[in-house]
Order: C-alpha cells, then sequence, then structure tokens
C-alpha cells in the first residue's frame, strides 16, 4: 500500500503497523528482547499487546489506554453519561485483566463542547471512578480540555501481583482455546439500537455498558494460560491476533459457541445468524485465552477450540478465515 | 454557580473542582494524608497538582496525561505534523519536570478521521517519539481510533530517581520566587499567526514547538525546591494555583521579567505591552519554583519575586490580581 493515501485506506492495523515500524525509538514488539530505556527504566512488553508492560522498582507494572470517541464509541442520545462513563472505563480496566493483572490506577483525559451540561460531565466522571472503585482501582489525575466534541481518554496501571504478564505470543500447539464472557451481545445490542428499538432489555444495556469478567483475567493467569486477549475488535479478528503473535492457529469450533436465547431470539427477528455476533462483535471484552490441555479451567470458562500448527491465524471449523471478521477503524 | 449549567459557565477550573468532589472514590487532594486504595498501591498525590504520584513498589511514580485537540490547540494548517507531535508530547513531558522527575515510559492515543493522510498521522507519531527521546522517555504503547477531528491524548510516567516529589503545596513564607525557561514567548507567536504573518519566526516557532526546561526540574528538586509547577495556564494563574495550594501569597515583581528583544519587537508592533505576553500566556511550558532565601539556584532559573503571608493567592507589584489572568478551556 502506498505510504501517500488515507487512514481510511490502510486502516486502523495498517496505520498502527507503520506507526511501529517508523517511530523514532525504533519500538519493541513482543518478540523482542526487553530492553532498557536512556532513563534506566525497562520495558518487558512494547507496543501489540493488550498493555505495554514496565518495570518500575523491579516490579513489572502494565500500562494501557484507550480513547473513546463521541459518535463512534457512543452517542449521546442512545446512553446516559453513567453508561458512557462505565463503558469508557471498561475498555481500558479489560485491557489490563487481559494480561492477568489488576487495575490499580487509572487517569483520565476529557474532552467536551463548552454547551455540554455540567451535570452530564459530573455524571459520566461519577461512572469512570465507579467502574475503576468496582474493580479496586482508582482515578488519581486527569485532564480537561474544550473539544468540538466529547472525547474520553482513560488510561490505566495494573499490578501482576508477582505473577509474569500473559502475553497474545504465548499460545501452543495442542493447548485448548477457551473463552470467559459474553460474546455478540454489545453488537446486537447495536442492531436492536440502529433499527430504532429499545427491547430486548438485556441486548441494548450489554451495549451501553459491557460487564466485562475483570476476575477471570488473573484467575485465567493463575490458572497457567499461555495466551490471552481482550475481545474488543471481535472473537475472530482478536483469535488472529493471537494466532499470528504465537505463530499457530486458533481452531474455533462454532458448535461449541452456545448461543444465548436473548441473540436467538433478536436474530430471529432480524433474520441474521446470532453466530455473526458472536464471531465477529466486539465491545463485550469478553477474554480469551488458551491453557495446556488438561488445565482444570478457572469458573467462566469455556473451551471453543484447540491450537494447532500451520499458517499463523485462525480458523473457523477446520476453514481459515481470511477476511478481518471485526471491527477496523478508519474503514 | 448552579449545577445545572453549561462547562462554559462554571469554567475548566470549576469543572474540576466539581469533578473531584462528586466522585465515588473521594478524590485525595494533595493536602490528604496518603491513602490506599483496595488493591493494595497507594496514592501519595491525587488530582490537583501537575501529576499525581502513586507508590509502585515501594516506589514513587509520576503519571500524567494531556489531551490536545485540534482546533483549540493546534491546527493543521499552522503547524507541521512534526509540530504537533512535539508539542503534543512537550506538554506531559513537562508536567513530569514539574514534580522534579524524569520522563520513563509513555502511551498515546491518537484519534484521526479517515481521510487524513497516513503520511501526517505517521510524522505527528514519529515526532511524539522524537520528543520523548530527547528526554530519555519511550513510547511504549498506545490507541488509534477514528473520530471527526484530530485528537491527542499523552500519558507520562516519571521516575523520582530517589527524590520526594515537589508539589505545589510545599511554598514557604519567606521563600525566593523563580522561573527557568520562557514565558510569553508561545502566546505572542499565536499572536502573530492569528494577525495572518509567518515572522518573526522566532515567536512563531516557540508556538508551534515549545521548549520546556525538562532539566531544571530534576535540578531544582535537587537544590531544595519547596513547591514547582509548569507554567502552561500563564504565570499568574499556575503562580496563583501554588499559592493557594500552599496558602501563601507569591508575590511577582514585574520589572525582574527582562523582556526578550523578540516580545519587545513584536509587542511594538501591535502595540501590546509585552509583559502581557510573559503574565498570561501558556504554552511555553517554563517551570516556576520556590526555593528557600539564600538557596544557589541551578542554572536557567531567575529570581521573580518571594512568598509572602496573606491571603493565599498572586500579587503583581504589590497588588492583588483576582482574575483568571492565563487560559481557561471551554470559556
Amino acid at each position: 500500500m502506498a505510504e501517500d493515501g488515507t487512514l481510511a485506506q490502510v486502516g486502523e492495523f495498517g496505520l498502527i503497523a507503520r506507526m511501529l515500524s517508523t517511530r523514532a525509538d525504533s519500538a519493541k514488539t513482543t518478540d523482542a528482547p526487553e530492553s532498557a530505556d536512556p532513563a534506566g527504566s525497562t520495558v518487558l512488553v512494547g507496543p501489540g499487546d493488550d498493555c505495554a508492560v514496565v518495570q518500575i522498582a523491579g516490579a513489572p507494572v502494565a500500562i494501557t489506554v484507550d480513547v473513546l470517541v463521541e459518535g463512534r464509541h457512543f452517542r449521546r442520545d442512545w446512553s446516559t453519561p453513567l453508561e458512557i462513563g462505565r463503558k469508557a472505563a471498561a475498555a481500558s480496566l479489560a485491557d489490563i485483566a487481559s494480561m492477568g493483572a489488576v487495575p490499580t490506577a487509572v487517569v483520565v483525559g476529557f474532552g467536551a463542547p463548552g454547551d455540554t451540561p455540567v451535570n452530564w460531565a459530573l455524571a459520566v466522571s461519577a461512572a469512570i471512578s465507579e467502574e475503576c472503585a468496582f474493580v479496586g482501582a482508582q482515578v488519581v489525575g486527569g485532564d480537561v480540555t474544550a473539544s468540538e466534541s466529547v472525547v474520553i481518554s482513560i488510561t490505566a496501571l495494573g499490578d501482576f501481583q508477582g505473577r509474569q504478564p500473559v502475553l497474545r505470543s504465548g499460545a501452543q500447539i495442542g493447548d485448548v482455546v477457551a473463552i470467559a464472557g459474553r460474546l455478540g451481545w454489545s453488537a446486537a445490542g447495536l442492531a436492536v439500537l440502529s433499527r430504532g428499538f429499545r427491547s430486548p432489555k438485556a441486548l441494548v444495556d450489554a451495549h451501553r455498558v459491557p460487564e466485562p469478567p475483570y476476575g477471570s483475567g488473573p484467575a485465567a493467569a493463575i490458572a497457567g494460560a499461555t495466551s490471552m486477549i481482550d475481545v474488543s475488535d471481535g472473537l475472530v479478528a482478536d483469535a488472529r491476533h493471537v494466532g499470528t503473535a504465537s505463530g499457530v492457529v486458533l481452531a474455533l469450533e462454532s458448535k461449541r459457541l452456545t448461543v444465548p436465547e436473548e441473540l436467538m431470539g433478536a436474530a430471529a427477528a432480524y433474520n441474521i445468524d446470532a453466530r455473526t455476533w458472536m464471531f465477529t462483535g466486539g465491545e463485550d471484552h469478553a477474554l480469551l485465552a488458551t491453557f495446556p490441555q488438561g488445565t482444570v479451567l478457572p469458573e467462566g470458562f469455556v473451551v471453543i477450540g484447540e491450537v494447532l500448527a500451520g499458517e499463523p491465524g485462525v480458523m473457523v471449523d477446520g476453514a481459515p478465515v481470511a477476511a478481518a471478521g471485526g471491527h477496523e477503524h478508519f474503514r
């Protein structure tokens, strides 16, 4: 692809790949050996995973940032400020969980137009703090600015409690692939809202406020997960990220995905295959992990496939899936 | 003020104060004793200073976020992507320096419209990495998203190298007030650009890319600075922040501010008092610090006043300055 194209032409992942390859400080990938930067701190995991991991005073610390913008990640006419704040915080907190870490401290960047009601902004702020408090983290600082539309940037730090980070790159041939949390609920809720409906409420609520299985991240790490990722782009797309980073194939079996009744009802009403939502919908922040065969899986995890040798990537029911199969920004 | 107003009515600082007082986790101020959060990490300094300070593995770590939005902090037709990236990074790196810390790791959130040229985005990204590398910090991760206008969120971590954080709240009666770095250059450059001119180049350049005296932050901490702040809202406004946080008066003397020739020329051309730029202009990221009388000041610091008892705030040439006297968002 020509470098003189637009972001819409190269897409989110194309932009990230180019940023990493053209950066002045020759950014590390998770495959590179750890490196000491000039200030003496050590980067254990650089760009390319759900979180970066830096070593501070001998301890690994996870750090991640997510930016949510009005009209892309939320709409003020579809969601309350409480829902928007909780959803924004969940995106970053789930990234911390997917490394096997526990969120500790959060800083928030907030931009909004001058005619925004104070109460709306305060409700977003309070909701971010609430979602953080739910997992034991604390908002320790932030920045506010005027902007044309609402933008929320959430940076979270996470503590590994003495464990090793669980990366995208550790899946081993023979491992089982397992999932914890909801798949497709947020996508189904978006489909409902897009058609002008407000029910089924469970689906709409799931789109407005995800309920990531935060505790399953550290639990998976303790159980010996070899790799893990937060499903934010879609199951197939994120399984592909793990397969590519690990140099293996994540072979998923659709028959192992139990379609919840809530999804079945909406899918029937709209004449859609509910599994499409489950395979391609993001934003529920389920956790996808691989474990050695025979591992007693932590509560909440369900086996949905296995790790095979082959062209790195993802297969569904024995067939490679080449298309993105998930959300990608700019496209 | 009524809580049902708009952000334009309460302003940036009014919003921050309300966010801190209504938050679910009852945010700490720098005056509050340190507190342990449920996950076991300790918040040494909460919202209200240039950075928050959290304790990780026994070491204090500074953390700060700044959000820059197109049309407010920069314009694509006035600045190159290299200038925009460096300016964005400088805002957060200067906050780290103003605590007396050294920047180590940075994460970047980047939003832009789909029709943005790839090369433009890559140049911004490279410039952020360059400004970080200049101070020995490394971009370790980030997030990219589509958005209506360009938004850049920069979170930086800082290492105190065994020193105590220098807060806004430590100024003591009898201290001298000193400044390192430029004052008013960015404001003068903005005035030049606003009138449709591109010279004097030194002023325009200063607006496009600030040159914060990064090294003066740790140097001030080593020399025994009692308080410090990054001048980003304007000298008077930021001196007031220190005075208020410390419960003292920062008494500034305008005759101690040497007006650089570059500012004098532009001020004469536009019939403006150059000291107005120096007292109210932000974005040069000068460092304002207080030191005990008799301290041998680090290179680059110049005394511009003293710390007095009285109604907490700021005085210029013996007169209290009640108005904001600096930039405030939403207004």
